[in-house]
């Protein structure tokens, strides 16, 4: 048996808030006491005092070497979870996908083999169904009990991951029956394939375009839809990427209403806009990715939604591709830019930025990183807290260290940041993965094939 | 010239009631007057004391002789145009029909042939679209300028008459450069197929399981969806036979943000219910309509809505299949029950009814019967009012005057009513169309081939 | 028997527009006819080839001789009804003012002797109730009876005409049960005569900071009270001179219930702002009145009103004080300058000049300047409309003529325009009052007392 | 040092359920571990296997000794806190009354004296404003120093504790600037006492009348009202014993706009209805408290509230009054019955008993009940929640064992209980108070005096 004490910071998690040592016992949380008072005796002895001791971040949306538009996300999972570590992020849950035609089995088994053995952190599985049909449906119930507890759907992107209202509401119905969680991409792929068309045939080639074919009232709509479809089949929702100011505005309207209806933000909507999706000599291309970058002022009314609870989690969707050679697939025709930017790494910096910038409290911090995904996703309480019990992903943060976002020193395996030059307050100083140190101080410690599969339970919000 | 004299009766129209004479040379009301001043000479004199002075009805949706199912709805133009005079509706507005593949051309035409020379009464043509595609797109202008200045859409009945949201947008926006109005058909489709196949499946056969398949939260999601895809467009919206409170509810929102964004109900949805949809031996087919009946709890909101003016129009959706025979095909399949109400007849009464009821005020009545639909589909001041220069489609009405509805009496060619004993107070007296008497005390003295073809303009709400 | 025809102009009421030739005897319109048809011989015509021939405008609110803050409105009866007639309104309904202390019967009888003789037009009056106590209660039902059936309540002015909620409560309970109407001054007086003594205190004297503290949470506060408290009662509402977006939201979310509530405001409030409360040299003071002057923005919130029917009357709240020795009494301390701008001659003007922006229809420019007016407060179809039995009270309009208002040339008994140096498109060119001429082509044709007072029914929308 | 061990319970606190050990040292948590895994020597041990530990429930509405309407709440501080203690409450907070026309000062310290070495628990103290003025408002400062940090203010009770609009806003201003909280009272009490007069004419003098009069408009009409007021102020608000599902939404929809506003609603509010008022023979008083208990229909939209957050905390507003001699004051005038329910030792149970049967998951249970009222207050997290250097308030709880609440058995000092009868699920089994043993499975081993008064910080929301 390890034993691991962290003495003198400021435990700070989705509740509370506590000047407490942590006591760690092999890969486990086995007590928390008032700072110094139980004499605990321990291997191997972090001092955090000034610092915040927080549950390891939780990404519940990533998509590491995914095949898209003829290219694949350049972070494989050995890449991407080693810089959702240095990032302060200590589970990932990516997507599987099944391949039209395909069984889930297969998608899922396919994933498995490129996970396998490769990650520096625990990670779960998502499913992505590109075809709902009698037999995906029956297959459903055996996916949960093996932990991939949680199924994507797509409201866009017809012809490719497209699943139109009839299968959604049949998703959705053995949703309602098995204690699955329907999370929705929601874009009204018809109409916006129309306007991507239309937009093409009048030469606006830009990337620029793909911010405004991709409209806000386009997202709203199909957000209202899935959720009439929900209360349709008695289910839960979980809306991704949310972007729009309309959108989110359908999803407190169904929460004041009380049905289970949830959402999830990302850094990129939060931090940056369609300006950037108007930068000069193609370089907006980096900022491609849907439901698309909205105008500056959709962003006062995502932190809110944070605030409120209207929103629940952010994620980063991190779904890398290099400017060089796959960005620039994109070069004349925006439709074909790979949609996906890189973020795994800087989501809890991002986000503490928004604790010091006032957007957020600590508290609320840790609960949209941490806390909030682990419970939507069935991982709680061994993932998203420090209690007795909890797995020993913990991060040393200090507040008050400065650091500067770039591509030059960042950890994942792309060419530019999404973020280039922007100096944030807060860094990663140390970060545990079920006990066993993964970073210190600049210092990378960690292994492929540390991190295992983690089988979830159901959305622990019903 | 012919001069007809209406003396001494009160003229009600959408914004005025005053005793007036009404003064009629050859086909128009070419003056009113205070009563007995002018002393107007006239061939025909008609004494309206006690009685009111209308405009005809005017139905914007109706469908004679259309093809549904397998058979066709059992009135004629003639059969059909003869009872909306009896009835006191001196224009029509029906339905084209556009054969999936065909041409919008071909299917007017048809619709043409169909209703030249058998008309009782003046009509009007929408068109309904099948097929939106680059072909039908273009053809639009050149309808619009044979006055069939509207375009019905459907949301439901996949295979057959839907179109999808790329089509739909599509269409709104050549909408939006021609002044075209698009009618909506407004139900999930792909959603309710999956219901009904279900609920067969479950061996829920009886006519009352078409009401609970068709939810009130599928139409009022396609509302909301249509509503949307016409803020993309920048174009118009008119919904037709709105029959949910929840449905309702997106139409007052949107106008609530200044939207030209209409809405259409009809008599069976304020005064049926699904308690008919349920009544024993098979009888609830009679009352199969799509969108269906809703409980009796509905109903006060759709009076609500046109009280506030958040519903415009009231239409029948006149669309009569015989309960022997036709409706019969659905025997022990609620899916295969063809679509429709018979109801042309019974609008203006029904309506009247609501007057006495306390629902509406008599101008109300006569807006929304006469006044809005003639302005919403581009025939005002033509039709739906009394003033000098409108055409002479004129009714005496006799507000005390009681009657029973039943198949017994009616001139509709349908073996049922769906008003079967319902007293109403009110009835019709006198209809002239055109300045000639079509009915008087009683007797039908119109004759098919009166009625002509209106050309319409564009909206007139716009 | 005088015959006066009007002959080839546009007839445009709230719900029509057509060609037609008008026929008057003696004081009132006997017949609308086709242009040319009938033959018609009269003493007197007048061309109005090219011109509109429109209903003469119903102003709902003014204050002629209205004793406020030490000094009387500028205008009396005889100037102010003048001014009007030159600006082609032909109904006034004025407010009486009940002392404190006194009767309801003492103020009415005190203003029908300021009104009588004296006025050009026809004039009804409102009861502004600065006391509701046992005896004003049961003081209303005699008014109703001579014809003044609407009560103005102050949420305004503690000390002077403020009514507490129990007070306004009361009052509604009478009128739910008598018919009468209750206007409402909806601010919240008392938190505003805080922030007043801050301003002040904190050495913010300028008209400017009038502006600032008369908040518009604090008017739309009062609009949802008054709401709530008339649904309490059972009673209409009728809020006069809203300003705020945020009030007239309120309006608009108790109209989509089905309440009968309704909204008026006035042209300062859709052609002024802040900005002008905000010009130096004192010069601000001439915009003081309240409820305030809103920023800019809120203007388009209530042209949308006035399109939706969330707003229902366009009035002046005509109240004009002169700049030289009135408005100069708040020099120094802004809550000091008497509360009023002068209008009432430029109402019609300027709300052609928003049918000719595009703000409004042709229609509802009558709607809201005459039809609902007079229909609101019990004047229809004697006034507003122009049908059989109606009083001959016409304008003739010329569209197309243009002027640039100015107290230079206007005919209100004040030293300067709200509009000063404005140039609008549309003229007044002759103006009817009862078949006599009061204007034509810039001749003044009126005498004091041809108007005589308009005994009221009760609001005709309920 | 004194040190307690409790072992082998589910520890829940707002935000965790683990299985985990409680160390104590004297008063104070010092840590928590895994079940068994530390091996800590303690004096003291408790086994809580198959129970749930607890943080001690925090009350933050209680009036005890309170004079209302001519006599006094029948609880003193020490009978009130040991009932609080049976019920497994260890915090409450109750509120001193400023009498009219003195200080502050001279009511707190009236009230610490009724309360000081008297209290079995701690307890906090609200300060009553019934006369808000320069005096008053400038002691404010001082109390918040003394940790009097929540002011509360009446809109109901003209006369009595009632604030007019412009006293509310310069509170809210007092309370923008230095962090207090207003409490409010949200009635619309002049309107009430209209209606309350009125009812009383009528002869409408039984209980059931006190729930007719005060109208859940009124109290929804209030609640809009503070809201306002303190956006205007920019202030934060709580709003106390919300009880009507209007009201509610008013609270959803300044929430939604990110507004810093809070409700409380009370377990008589939650399930008891205006059936209990209108039980017969006078006994309705018993349940006479304002605002008034609701229709139960509003029960399922306070429920709701509790869960999407609209409502933050469950307090009991205790304020017992003996149906003999006190309630019985009342007989032949409802208006005259004292307002108030005793509640103070039912809380945790029916909050519970909400758990079992669904309505609130057991974390929330703990949030509204312990945690929220906490961190409201500026007591956390010394008080409601468990975790090292919290005070050792815990609370061991029995989710199995049954228990019939009646006045029979309880331990309030009131001769009737509001839930008679009522047999919920769950029992306090033993309740420590900074580390000491005041209940034990059915024995109090509690002392007056025990209970401090704890000096609170400003609310911790903000
Ligand atoms: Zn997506
Ligand atoms: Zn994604
Ligand atoms: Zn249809
Ligand atoms: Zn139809
Ligand atoms: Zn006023
Ligand atoms: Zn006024
Ligand atoms: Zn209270
Ligand atoms: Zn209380």
């Amino acid at each position: 048996m390890t034993r691991t004490l962290i003495t003198g910071g400021l435990v700070v998690t989705a509740a509370d808030e506590m000047p407490a040592d942590v006591l760690i016992e092999n890969g486990t949380v086995v007590a928390l006491g008032l700072p110094g008072r139980q004499q605990w005796a321990a291997e191997r002895v972090f001092d955090a005092s000034g610092k915040y001791v927080i549950p390891g971040g939780v990404d519940a949306h990533t998509h590491m070497e995914l095949p898209f538009g003829g290219t694949n996300a350049s972070d494989t999972f050995e890449t991407g979870t080693r810089a959702a570590a240095w990032g302060g992020t200590t589970t990932i849950v990516d997507f599987a996908v099944q391949a039209k035609g395909a069984s889930l089995r297969a998608g899922l088994d396919a994933w498995h083999a490129k996970a396998d053995g490769r990650c520096a952190i625990d990670y779960g599985l998502h499913m992505i169904m590109s075809d709902v049909n009698e037999s995906t449906l029956r297959e459903m119930p055996g996916l949960i009990g093996e932990g991939v507890t949680s199924f994507k759907l797509f409201m866009a992107y017809p012809g490719v991951f497209y699943s139109d209202d009839g299968q959604i509401l049949r998703a959705m119905q053995q949703a309602s029956e098995t204690g699955a969680l329907i999370m929705m991409h929601a874009e009204n792929g018809p109409a916006i394939d129309v306007l991507v068309e239309q937009a093409l045939a009048r030469g606006e080639r830009d990337p620029r375009y793909h911010g405004e074919v991709r409209k806000a009232l386009l997202e709203a709509e199909a957000t209202h839809r899935a959720i009439q479809l929900a209360r349709v089949a008695g289910s839960p929702l979980y809306v991704v990427h949310v972007s729009a100011r309309e959108a989110l505005a359908e999803l407190a309207a169904a929460r004041d209403l009380g049905l289970p209806v949830f959402g999830e933000t990302c850094p990129q909507y939060l931090f940056l806009s369609t300006d950037n999706l108007a930068e000069p000599d193609f370089e907006g291309a980096k900022y491609v990715c849907s439901t698309p970058l909205r105008p500056k002022d959709h962003q006062a009314a995502l932190w809110r939604g944070l605030r409120t609870d209207d929103l629940q989690v952010v994620s980063t969707d991190h779904c890398p591709f290099c400017f060089k050679g796959q960005k620039e697939l994109g070069r004349g025709d925006f439709s074909k830019i790979p949609n996906g930017l890189p973020g795994v790494e800087n989501r809890m910096d991002l986000l503490h930025q928004a604790v010091v910038d006032g957007h957020l409290t600590r508290r609320r911090w840790i609960d949209i990183a941490c806390a909030a995904p682990a419970r939507m996703f069935g991982l709680y309480p061994r993932k998203g807290t420090l209690a007795p019990g909890a797995d020993a992903d913990v991060v040393i943060y200090d507040p008050h260290a400065t650091h500067t976002l770039s591509a030059a020193t960042h950890h994942m395996n792309v060419d530019y940041s999404a973020y280039e030059g922007r100096t944030v307050t807060g860094r990663v100083e140390t970060v545990l993965s079920r006990g066993e140190v993964v970073l210190d101080r600049g210092h990378y410690l960690g292994r492929p094939g540390h991190g295992t599969f983690l089988p979830r339970s159901t959305c622990q919000y019903l």
